[in-house]
């Protein structure tokens, strides 16, 4: 009996299948097929990006040359520039802008890696201090008005480079899923006096739903998962801007992050992902009420006509077995060892 | 330079390249393997469904057997059903209904065939007829409001069975893209006093991004297309509700759909795509302003975490481009077929 669930921020409807639900060993995603080209994003081949716009590294370091650990270069082939004028254009019914805006490559590991997983805490820490910086800086151009950072994991997800990396856009306007969120945001706390997202994790810590609780973020599979395995990371604190990290929450994140991560590879065959994160506009003039948060949208089912022309989704596996499935994801992977030492050692 | 081209009826915003456009000749979708399974839609295996719904078939046929051109089953794996109960649960901040609603196929023809158009065009106009008696139908149902009817191609696009067929999934909720759509109708109208589709048709025929004119309805590629070679098609009509669709409207359509998605597979090898037919809600006593379309959408690109996270796009194919390839398809593809005549001659 296939249920609809909707989004409690967004007025988005998921079909769940209840019925027929795809277990994790339903699903076989297709395997990555090594690339052969030189990676420009690997450590020694700085020159084949335009040069970069952020490094840690050390402090005798040269830019664009070895020695950082994590580097941030404008996108080769960029989807809008930080250069251009902005103007707004109309003929007739139809409205353009000059493509003001920037899109940057944050390289997220020295080595040809893939998987951000294989990374250790502290360099999953350094990626989130990049995005970070990257956002405070950005947002000093006052024309952008929305700074959105996400990753793409293999190419089913839309990457076309191997090396572990994320992305940042910064766009001159509001983005229509950022502001939908936003007026969620709103007409709930109207009726409620409260922050949905706030009440959102409170509900959902240790829950049927939790995947795992740290001592700043929550990270859970949503009531309405689009996509089976999605999963959420909510702040506890109450914060609109991703901007406002600090120390402690960048720490306790990137843990995890990492974690989350890792037993989504485990419970699904490394599946291709995206991951975005979701924060508040800037210098949009509002301090609008907003509660900052990642999403991990795993890419093991297709959007067809339906998803596209409606807005609705379809998830064949229900958010209640896909999080049972992450929690015990850990479990599962050590009888798996276990049983491969012991086949191996003729147990 | 890239830039920035909003919808003229939802806020959406795709990033256009103009500098590095791609052209048609650099996309290659990935080519469909050959399924050997039974199919469960081709004619004399009318057992491996259940029963249909509807079918044009000669008046002496027997249901569920061959006879008939065109055939409407439930789909055997249904995202929601008609049968179930209404009901509205809310547990905290989650809401969910039981999973009413319909999910059915239509059968776009009885022999094993892929494509769409290889159909005649009264083959099509049989299908659209057989669209819009669902349609009528369904609507008979008062608890849903919107009939959701599409058509997935290709496996990258969603589809599961190669035999050509469509969709229709009836929902008990106004979807999120259609309200916005209407919210967008809406808009207009009070700046306007005229209908946005309407003046969008006027301003888009004979123009650069034109594909074909038909005498009911216009097919062209948006000012701000998500997808290279996206296509609309427009009924010149100013009508809100596909289900009101006549006789003279029907024959236009079928030939206009045809060569659309003809020019199409011509101009870019076949490609994947998605086509969705927006119409107005059902049932929900507003007898609101809107304005029927059908949407076509090629998947040559990919949804990404920017896509997913911001509801913005970004198009490698500028429209104008993409619509001067679709326009000059026919003569293209004239061209060849001498070629390879006068080769075969030795000419």
């Amino acid at each position: 009996m296939p249920e609809w669930r909707k989004d409690p921020v967004v007025d988005r409807w998921v079909a769940v299948s209840t019925e027929r639900a795809k277990r994790p060993t339903d699903y076989r995603p297709p395997a990555e097929q090594k690339k052969k080209e030189r990676c420009p994003l690997c450590k020694g081949h700085e020159g084949d990006t335009p040069p970069e716009v952020l490094a840690f590294r050390r402090i005798d370091g040269k830019s664009d040359l070895p020695g950082w650990w994590v580097r941030v270069v404008p996108n080769k082939f960029p989807a809008c520039r930080v250069e251009e004028e902005d103007r707004v254009i109309t003929e007739g019914v139809n409205v353009k802008r000059k493509g003001v805006g920037a899109h940057e490559v944050i390289v997220e590991t020295t080595d040809h890696e893939p998987n951000l997983i294989n990374q250790t805490e502290w360099q999953i820490q350094e990626v989130i201090w990049a995005w970070r910086q990257r956002s405070l800086d950005l947002r000093g151009d006052e024309r952008l008005k929305y700074i959105s950072i996400f990753k793409n994991k293999g190419s089913v997800a839309g990457s076309s480079l191997e090396h572990a990396h994320s992305q940042l856009i910064a766009l001159p306007m509001v983005p229509v899923e950022i502001a939908a969120e936003i007026d969620g945001v709103n007409a709930y706390r109207e009726s409620t006096g409260t922050c949905v997202y706030c009440d959102l994790w409170r509900q959902e810590a240790a829950g049927e739903r939790t995947v795992i609780e740290g001592n700043e973020f929550l990270s859970f599979v949503p009531y309405a998962a689009r996509f089976p395995f999605e999963m959420w990371i909510v702040p506890k604190k109450h914060e609109a801007d991703f901007g406002r990290i600090n120390e402690a929450e960048v720490r306790d994140l990137a843990g995890v992050l990492r974690e989350s991560l890792r037993r989504l590879a485990w419970t699904v065959f490394d599946p291709p992902f995206n991951m975005v994160l979701h924060t508040s506009p800037v210098n949009d003039g509002s301090g609008g009420e907003y509660h900052w948060h990642i999403e991990i949208l795993p890419r093991l089912t297709i959007m067809a006509g339906f998803e596209l022309g409606t807005g609705c989704y379809i998830n064949p596996t229900p958010p209640e077995i896909a999080a049972a499935a992450l929690r015990e994801a850990e479990e599962r992977r050590r009888e798996l060892v276990t049983t491969v030492r012991e086949v191996t050692a003729g147990v």
